[in-house]
């Protein structure tokens, strides 16, 4: 480690977040942990761009995500994202492992409830009891559209790779964007699990606060019935801190019945130590219960920890 | 990710390829695909030279390669190369995982037969259909020869370190380059699988178009019978456009009689968008048929895809 | 790889180890081997720490360890550290997967002993020989005190993050360095494995030679018994050259007697060829024997190689 790399092609960023809570699931021992990624996954990437001329720009992005608390990696190695893309005036296209687009619309519609984070409801257990989303897909080929004034949106497919086994995927979002005001819809279909998603989210900036919220649509087969949900959040930044607060609801039915129901609200604040490192606590509860109301699973999460980036 | 790293001791470097095609291979279903390394593969690199003086020099390179379609590493994680090196007036002393000698023969027998890549047919299918080659071995001693006018080579010692097995690798090259000609011959004896392999190989470069080509020899045990497989392969370069065609062909004879026979084309064409950004395009056929002719393998391969160094 | 990063808040490191050399074991055939990391442990990793302001630091650190002789990952991926920690006039706290501090208290003891390597005894099968500690755990919290003239030291504790196991650790050192003395004391708590280790080890630097030495008691339960260890060693630097000999005892108790008695000694000498490589050679012998005399364990391992840092 000494003087002067003479080279632009390649940033190596990342970021580590740790804390320390505590976890209480139904038919568990309590426990006191120690936790990766409360508030953002940990991980470690390397990125770059290349201005190829005419407006044309070659990019590439490989993210390793792995656990800090034990510095083990997670699956796969770059599970974060290993990308190529081509971009310029016609748009953006993607190659490789990545987000889909469908996730982005699910991020907006938490990006004010507790700070799209593990102490957000949505994302932790209440969206997706009757059958969760895949948030990222192997070879999958993702067009992003170019600027055209307030809307935005793309469409993505992912190929399967297996002649029998049809799990191909189809994704899709559009947007519109104006001043503090997000409105986006994207939609998600699984052939390999026959779910199709369906989200509508929205943010609103007010200044003192910003709100954002979503509902959600997952139309599966007869056994993994059709589920409907909605979540709701609050950010109020008061200079170095910030506050949040999110709720979150959702049901599945089958043949016409309420199978379960799950709701969870979670509340946080961080405090900006500096531009790279946050402090930051949170709590999260959630509960779901079958159709009789019996309860099935619940989970109570508090934890306050740090994160910095690099 | 901020302000001036201060280092020069090591240098960031790797290539992301990725291509769409597609596969269809002998009693199998044809299969689209999102495709990692068609013309090189996938890496991401760690390496650095430290001078010493009086001429000597410390080197050390790490690479590790995974599949950008879908993140996941290769095993093991630096699978391409994880040496130190110690060079000088004496030539180059280097310890540890890398490719053989006579991988580098390999090589430059297909330089122009579609660019040595997924395209040709001498390396993938046609050659080595009676036992194939390891191309990289762990625990390896390679001594490169220093400059001596037009002559270079080098000879190499890989340690197999499990006493009853004697798996132990023994390799030398030696070659002539002369301003456009290329020539060189390369041998690997791997004690494992008993066998020999003896490469003479040449390019030349004529300008308008360069030519490589070469013939190769196994000599394995009773089981195993022994190869004798060539390859011919011509680059023509026009502009930022390359094409390329290639031609392999090889037989396995045991107890005398011919056991399998190979043979396979390949034809590329590349187009550099910049210094780091290369689309490209290719197909390749290959075939395998047994000593009565019957066809036991085939595989038809086309891909378009792109490729980005950084 | 191009020109001028523009990045301060990651420094990429490392080191290549690698030698060559002969490892005999009791009852396995003489192996002649390359070995990683005879002097020390070959790695790769990511570094940096961003001013918080107010004499605060936000600091991480993730490394990578690897065997460069066959380019496998050891496991975990960041097996040699992933920590997140906050520093100050407070002193250092913390968070992730690291070596213990007790650990360090060893290091201390060993740090004239063949240069704390794999010809050290102490660290290498006379040691532990009734039960090894764990030199880094996962999930702990270390508060390193803040420079308090002559003394140093810390606290730790590592959540095991299993109700039922109950296999925290805490570890505790306290420390004093005083022009060319360094005197310490670790402990350290393994409530998984029943074992408490306590460690005092001295260093003393005289210009001509450094010493170190160290006594280490282990008091295990009534199935592992307890051990009684100490270990001395000296290096002598000669220029470019550094010469060193260590020598190493210990001896396990169960139910009052003896139950085995290990015992070994080091040899090793260094070159620096420059300020980032070093060429080294060794020779290390240590053996064990049972409560009746009957030796159990033996090795004898001999080697020479070369490090490069980066």
């Amino acid at each position: 480690c000494g003087a002067a790399m003479a080279q632009s092609s390649v940033a190596v960023y990342g970021r580590v977040d740790l804390s320390l809570g505590h976890l209480k699931e139904q038919g568990k021992a309590s426990q006191s942990r120690m936790f990766d990624g409360n508030l953002t996954s940990t991980r470690l990437g390397f990125r770059g761009t290349e201005d190829l001329g005419g407006g044309l720009k070659a990019s590439f992005k490989m993210e390793h995500r792995f656990d800090a608390d034990t510095g083990a990696s997670e699956d796969p190695m770059w599970k974060g994202e290993s990308t190529l893309s081509l971009s310029g005036g016609f748009g953006e296209l993607k190659l490789g492992r990545s987000s889909t687009i469908y996730d982005e619309v699910r991020g907006l519609s938490a990006s004010s409830s507790v700070f799209d984070s593990a102490f957000t409801p949505s994302s932790n257990g209440v969206f997706g009891s009757g059958g969760d989303y895949s948030n990222r897909f192997n070879n999958k080929i993702t067009y992003v559209l170019p600027s055209m004034g307030n809307l935005y949106g793309g469409v993505e497919y992912a190929l399967d790779e297996d002649p029998d086994a049809k799990a191909d995927m189809i994704g899709a979002k559009l947007g519109y964007k104006s001043g503090p005001l997000n409105l986006a819809m994207g939609l998600q279909q699984e052939k390999g699990k026959e779910n199709d998603y369906l989200m509508v989210a929205a943010a609103y900036d007010f200044g003192v606060a910003s709100v954002s919220g979503g509902y959600n649509v997952r139309n599966g087969n007869a056994a993994s019935g059709d589920d409907n949900e909605f979540t709701v959040g609050v950010n109020v930044p008061l200079g170095a801190l910030q506050l949040s607060a999110g709720f979150a609801s959702g049901k599945t039915e089958k043949a016409g019945a309420t199978s379960s129901k799950a709701s969870g609200f979670g509340l946080g604040a961080t405090y900006t130590l500096s531009k790279r490192t946050k402090l930051y606590g949170g709590v999260r509860s959630h509960q779901v219960k079958d159709g009789s109301g019996t309860k099935t699973a619940d989970a109570r999460l508090f934890a306050v920890g740090v994160r910095h980036d690099f």
